[in-house]
């Protein structure tokens, strides 16, 4: 198995439960290479892969280690997940600024890695000596305690993003139609204008322009489809023309 | 309480641990108002106060609400978060757009809010008309199910990210040292040259320059600091003077 993500490494994970979190989490965006230090509970674990909901290709390909230096062997950077200042010199990534560094470090061949410590206690100073440099999450600063799942699922998170290219927004639409033409909603307002002139809706000649130009803006910001324009001459069809059937 | 952050709205959440979990990636991401919509197990709930883990300023001020009509009156732009394409057309985000539409709405006195559905089920389609836009986290196609606090940890992470200054990478230090000073590496170098010409380590005239070069990019690379700049000389001195005491 080729895989072009980084590895995410549990020392001395303690739940199997949140191991399992973790596989979902890290399976969300893509990731497979889980690797155990000294789990607690031992390994394969029941409540992991309850846990995982599905995620079982990160299970089925997890690897055990007894010491975090067996399962960073053939690594060539690796991070370690602390929020707490040690005393040491050591640069430390934000999530964002780490999924920017490893992705080019993988496409120049390298192997990267994330170390994640145990629920409440993290890691220790040693694995945190024995890394390149340190992730820490910004976040607010009154109560920076991340469950292990959540830790794993923003790294992964933002190591998706850096290849992702969804546009931030996007008008999405029912795929029978299409975004209307200026034609289509020029018309529209024409029609809508004409059976507002012939109610005397729009008699106060000065008036007149800054109306239209308004009921116009409001209507250009809707965006809408040529479904949507076809519906909305209908409206204006039906207000104008038809008797209320109730009347 | 003035509160400048987003609403997130759950709409029928149904295990109290997963409202207690949702707070506390809300407050990870300094957010606090939290509203629910006919939470199926009532509230107040002690399995989310448990599963909180001291978030108890967002369950303290969170609002319950019979409908999401109800919840959102005082908002002025809501997202709803799904995965599912509808047959609507709609605006999409991702959360990184939608949390910097947010918080300028925001600077402009709007209040903003994201609906969450239940658990495995997500909003209904009248929930998702009632919004402004859509929000969708983009994922590993192949295994997009996120679980409610992970949906709203994600949104929140981007929320906080957008006022967060924190530097990418940064290299931390002890407080009693700081970065060595070019001066100070270069009688470094100066000392480790001298040593290694005087016992002909660079012996060879046409390859000392290259040498010297790799050795101090390679010293260079570490960003020592003023600290480390003495301990090295301190080594240099001790393998170059002391004998060995087991010899």
């Amino acid at each position: 198995m080729t895989d072009t993500s980084f590895a995410v490494i549990l020392v001395e994970p303690q739940l199997g439960e949140n191991i399992g979190m973790c596989a979902r989490a890290m399976w969300n965006c893509g990731i497979r290479d889980l690797r155990l230090v000294s789990p607690r509970d031992g390994w394969p674990s029941e409540s992991a892969r309850k846990s995982a909901s599905g995620a079982d290709v990160v299970l089925d390909n997890t690897q055990v280690f007894e010491t975090t230096e067996d399962a960073v062997a053939d690594l060539n950077f690796v991070l370690a997940t602390t929020a707490r200042p040690r005393d040491m010199t050591k640069a430390v990534f934000t999530p964002e600024a780490a999924a920017k560094d490893m992705r080019e470090r993988t496409a120049a061949g390298e192997r990267t890695g994330v170390l994640f410590g145990k629920e409440a206690m993290g890691l220790s100073n040693d694995d945190v000596a024995l890394s390149d440099a340190v992730l820490t999450v910004p976040l607010n600063p009154a109560f920076t305690s991340l469950n292990l799942a959540q830790a794993v699922l923003l790294m992964g998170y933002e190591w998706f993003k850096q290849a992702d290219d969804t546009p931030g927004r996007e008008l999405r639409m029912p795929g029978d139609t299409r975004p209307a033409g200026k034609d289509e909603m020029l018309h529209m307002f024409e029609h809508l204008e004409d059976e507002l002139d012939a109610r005397g809706f729009l008699r106060v000649p000065e008036k007149r322009p800054t109306m239209v130009r308004n009921i116009r803006n409001l209507l250009w910001r809707a965006e809408m489809t040529e479904q949507e324009v076809r519906t909305f001459r209908g409206i204006i069809k039906a207000l104008a023309t038809f008797p209320r059937k109730d009347g």
